[in-house]
């Protein structure tokens, strides 16, 4: 069995282009004892994935040039030597930008198609949705009356942060670019307010859709807009800090206050900042997560989105509109057939 | 009845002069019901007070020209208006930099000169040493067989925060400028390591006190010192901020890493940041604290040293020394004679 892969061919500076990526075919050893062979029904792209792209030691080590690229799938179970899958099997998985893999069962979980559709085992049920429920519940806290702020908005990660926090009472405004998703995040995730970094009168706007200042900013971008944010704080605010992808395409240092403003800053209002993997709260709240946002799901209280491109092939250039906020909502790449769709409609 | 004042005349620019600070005479007016008449026996000089002397907003409104200097103060009852007090009494209080005041007993904390000597309620037993109990003890949480690292280390705060630390079963590493401090630390405080920031080696130095890195940095300079030790940090790393007062003087902005990429670092390790004042955690930890650091005093395992200058003349230039790093241990100021005393030599 081959497998058709696409590898890290050069490490981005800025902008990642077509050229840093290359595309081959490997040929897979067949499944030992314990292992299954797999094929790619959807490829999860994530904005963590450009940090592994450089060669910079962050929370994990970066991809080696050559290698095919990592990323979190939704996969077929062709062939099992494993007591716990079988053929027709729909599991997640971790196999990365390819057509077909072979992967030991253990790490391997099992999904449900009539609890909800598997491409949101990606998002929404998925690690997106996971970085929400923790950042929130375990380190923002919001109360009643409340504001939670958070950037990339119509994300997986901000649109689940926003409608988790009103389930908890807290007032949520959502930053985001453009009109387009301005627009959504209020229509159809339900937002109290929503601020359009790209408007020229942005720090006013923001301004005025935060009378009472922010009691919780969900960092997810950093950069000029989480700057502008956390100069909003109040006293006893909380930052939970999931990803810093503003600039992750930059080649110069941002602007803004030094380390010794921010503390600072931190001392004068009390405030709390905390960075997170939301792999460290697996073992405690896992479980949880996936009862209250399955329920959130079916009663209608939680709502998501997906942008899905077609083929292996597209996943470079959906890469880089991801990096630039071209897609609204979970992007994901369709490389094989959805055995659980009746029709090609988005099953958002 | 008439208070000797040292108020402030201009708010200084870069260290302050001696002509930032004026001194005059106030008549007072005889204590109400409720209240009564106070002779300073020690006012506490601390890092905060410059801050305040700034026309900048904090945590609190600065400090207006013209009024007498704030500060915290052991007196003694000289005539009393309440039930609560009777002359002769020694209280804690918050009078400032001055001879005599008129206060509400209510606002005041009768000392007991039996259980420690009553300047211990400006240092160790006061708001420093509660700053570092709470700090730690809510905040930073070492674990036994971390490493607890802490700058500005002799002083009233630093070394109660090494002392706890031990305590508390971790590894403890101070920083402090110049050879006389830092032997203190190691032969007087029980530190198991110090390092000198003054040293051209701070940085090689530094790498050779923190074999296995820091999981809690205590900070309360800021500044080159704070950021070489946040860079140390080690993933769950903790930070308490209580101050920043490195650069207090400064009239230029401090080089370091901008927001972004302080951001970047919280999220690689899994960083906790918080500012915090001692006064939030009054009403939960208070008794306890009390009740602790008095034990640990009595038993040896707590031992302090205390820096105390004649007279309330004496104040203006203690101050501008006490930002310079030239006390070692709790600066005090003896404005009156202690009627606890039995001799002249230092309490410690």
């Amino acid at each position: 069995m081959k497998s058709r892969q696409i590898r890290l061919a050069a490490r981005p500076v800025g902008e990642p282009r077509a050229s840093d990526f290359e595309t081959g075919m490997a040929e897979l050893d067949p499944p030992a004892d314990g292992q299954v062979l797999l094929r790619t029904v959807y490829l999860s792209l994530d904005p963590y994935m450009r940090g592994r792209m450089n060669d910079a030691a962050s929370y994990a080590e970066p991809w080696r040039l050559g290698d095919v690229l990592q990323g979190g799938t939704v996969c077929e179970v062709l062939e099992s030597r494993s007591v716990a899958l079988a053929p027709g099997d729909l599991v997640l998985a971790y196999t990365g930008w390819q057509t077909h893999a072979v992967a030991d069962a253990e790490g391997l979980r099992r999904l449900d198609p009539a609890q909800a559709p598997v491409s949101t085992a990606l998002g929404v049920l998925g690690m997106p949705g996971f970085t929400a429920y923790t950042g929130l519940r375990v380190i923002g806290r919001p109360q009643p009356g409340e504001t939670v702020a958070v950037a990339a908005a119509t994300g997986p990660v901000g649109s689940a942060v926003g409608q988790i926090a009103r389930i908890d009472g807290a007032r949520v405004v959502g930053i985001a670019g453009g009109p387009r998703k301005c627009r959504a995040l209020v229509e159809d995730f339900g937002f109290d307010a929503a601020v359009d970094h790209r408007s020229p009168a942005f720090e006013a706007d923001l301004d005025r859709a935060l009378p009472d200042g922010v009691d919780v900013y969900f960092e997810n971008v950093g950069g000029a807009v989480g700057q502008a944010v956390i100069e909003r704080l109040n006293r006893f605010g909380r930052v939970p800090v999931c990803g810093v992808v503003a600039g992750a395409n930059s080649t110069t240092p941002p602007d803004g206050p030094v380390l010794h403003a921010v503390l600072r800053h931190v001392l004068s209002r009390s405030l709390l900042i905390r960075g997170f993997l939301q792999a460290e709260f697996v073992p405690t709240h896992h479980d949880a997560f996936l009862e209250d946002m399955t329920g959130w799901i079916r009663d209608g209280s939680v709502t998501y989105r997906e942008d899905i491109v077609e083929g292996l092939e597209a996943a470079p250039e959906a890469f880089r509109g991801l990096l630039t906020g071209r897609n609204l909502g979970k992007l994901l790449v369709r490389v094989g057939e959805d055995p659980t769709r009746v029709a090609d409609s988005d099953a958002s």
